[in-house]
């Protein structure tokens, strides 16, 4: 029984964790763009809130769930063997349910109408190299966080995030349930749901890529001589 | 004897991180306000120095009084027993005393009459929604950083904070003493007497479902299977 | 013969800190104010830059001289008996000295005429008020930093900065050596020489404030009954 | 051949590095080029991810190459013997040939011709003084935080070029590497390849004076009297 009883909180982190990272990445676009024609200023006025949440989020909730709060992320650690297959769908269908709760809440708390579809293009093999650049980087983050860093996982995280709003080209979505949620705001921070899939293929890809380069880069291998640390070259 | 002293000196501590809190709060808003006309950039003139103060003053004021510097907070750890009833009502006035005068220290160092009265409009709907989002966000913060990651309090409320300017509509008061205090300043980040109640009871109800919440998620179950860890995931 | 040499190394590392403190100051302010004209951006292109140096330079100089870079700061020290008087006169000639060395190497990267006075007014009872405000809070933030949390208080300092630049009207000087060496640039963070006795006496008068509070709020009472700590309160 | 496997590892951790350093760099300047004509906000939008992305690279790949991602920085460890010289002159090619990639994959990103040559003039005894200063600050803050705050360095170079940015006048490349893969790109943060020499040069000096005075300042002398370190001197 304490198993069922488990996934349901873990299921609640994610889907609550995913709802208030969308929340965040929505209110701040459309609070930004209210306040300011400098679309530059906007999307500072998105990274920050953005990068500062997700600190908080998986500080608070990663140790519940894991903080994923992205199906990609999910299907990597199930491949992982870190998750089971059944918890793991479980799982992305409670971010895809958070994140569209999230995108809902930020219309009702800036009195617009809750249900919207996005018009804002995001399309083009450009847009798409940086979803695979944004989400490789996203995946490496995490797991060399995992292999040498864990405590400052929350701190990775955020900050790349910060980084990659600004060097993708796309302002790095990097999650197919937060571009869902997106799909859903005719906000700053919005993308047609006909764009959807073209981000989504791209993001599993550069997953991928990175999940295969980092089986070596950052694999645990004993009997080799050890590499230079940053402590011993001194 | 050393029972009231301490107390004196926890008053003291919640006094005076209030008064800092609001002077920051009060004092960047008309700094910003003063050197630029665009809403967004004064904004984040008045979001970045609120999130780095609260990391500072929950630091070194956290271990004399518990840095609530909230009635809200106060009331929660309250009704947890962690603070009797007494001492209670007393933190409550320290804060809304504290924050009063920290207004008028910013009133003080800019230069402006002492004394005013709040004319901006922050009534409706939205903004009570938005009031009860952030001090939701906020209390699940506290209390799940006092689950899980004690040390990374300070950090944790800071960066919630700066998300919560930009993400919540009504740029996240959360604190009735605050709210209080910014009544009585006609400035940037100024709110009208008359909008209090509604924005308090917001809070308040905001606070509850995040209690009520936190108690089912951050449940210390110690004979449940153990969650996924991102550690154990690997 | 070592005391000499270590005192020599301390006094260098007072006046390195002092000096790259400066040319972050006055550089920074010199960058900002070409790039734009909007002056709340200058302000945080000022802010930015000298929080971060201040984490920098407190983290690796800290540990050789105490990282004061602050006469007032010395002066705390040497009365607190943590400095002998001599050495404490020496620190406070090479703080000045290495401020000045500082201002100069900025006007030399910004290719500007290295000798220069500062015609910025700066003067009256607001800004002095924002002036002893704004050192009462950095004290604080240093003494209750070494009271309870000694690791993180480069990051405080850093952070208390940040905000101070912002909530007190003066941007925050608090330190007599580089008020002395921002009065020798006449660029974005200058200050006239003859308003130079009113900031370092409201700075002292601060200080003296703080020193006085900490004495009783941070006192190490062995055998009170401990304060509500965060911890304990759950 | 475990060794050679090793050293295969840590050549790709320092390409893959200074190719994401460098697509941030050059990617968030087009970024905030395009979005706003503001120069000091997009020096804004190109310093907060580029900070970001350091404390991301450096933790996790700081344990497998130690992070260099700076043929002037593997020179100094080079010759203080932390690396041989045949692996020193490896790690150069492997940054250089990262650093050209992360352009092009910066260019990729949004749509703009691969190959370029920029046409940024950045030369002059003003500029050449500031990347002196920007590589002596870089290089003192990695050797002081190698002595006496290892686990911080990550943040301590991340808030180093924060800062550097702003007050170096240059915006402070401080990286033959980088400098180069910047001179093939006719953007934001471009430079001319003729004045790459210029500032390789004084980039090289500001390195070797760094060098210089941290082997007296950090020397670790264990029979001198113990200095004032901030603890102790409460």
């Amino acid at each position: 029984m304490s198993v069922t009883i488990d996934l349901g909180r873990r299921l609640a982190a994610e889907a609550l964790g995913t709802a208030i990272l969308v929340a965040t990445v929505v209110g701040s676009g459309i609070m930004a763009d209210r306040l300011t024609d400098d679309v530059a200023l906007s999307l500072l006025g998105n990274t920050i809130p953005t990068g500062a949440i997700l600190v908080v989020l998986i500080s608070i909730l990663g140790p519940i769930s894991g903080a994923h709060f992205n199906p990609v992320v999910t299907m990597v650690f199930a491949a992982r063997r870190g998750l089971i297959g059944s918890a793991a769908g479980l799982y992305i269908l409670a971010q895809i349910a958070g994140g569209i709760v999230g995108t809902w809440t930020a219309h009702l708390m800036f009195d617009l109408p809750i249900f919207q579809v996005s018009e804002t293009v995001r399309t083009g093999s450009a847009q798409w190299t940086a979803e695979a650049v944004a989400t490789f980087g996203l995946l490496l983050t995490i797991l060399g966080g995992l292999r040498f860093r864990v405590e400052a996982i929350p701190m990775l995280v955020g900050l790349y995030i910060t980084a990659a709003y600004w060097f993708t080209a796309s302002t790095s979505f990097a999650n197919p349930a937060v571009a869902i949620a997106r799909s859903l705001t005719n906000t700053f921070s919005g993308i047609r749901p006909v764009d959807l899939p073209g981000f989504i293929v791209a993001q599993m890809l550069g997953a991928l890529i990175a999940v295969a380069l980092a089986s070596w880069l950052f694999a645990d291998r004993r009997n080799e001589i050890p590499p230079i640390s940053s402590k011993e070259s001194v």
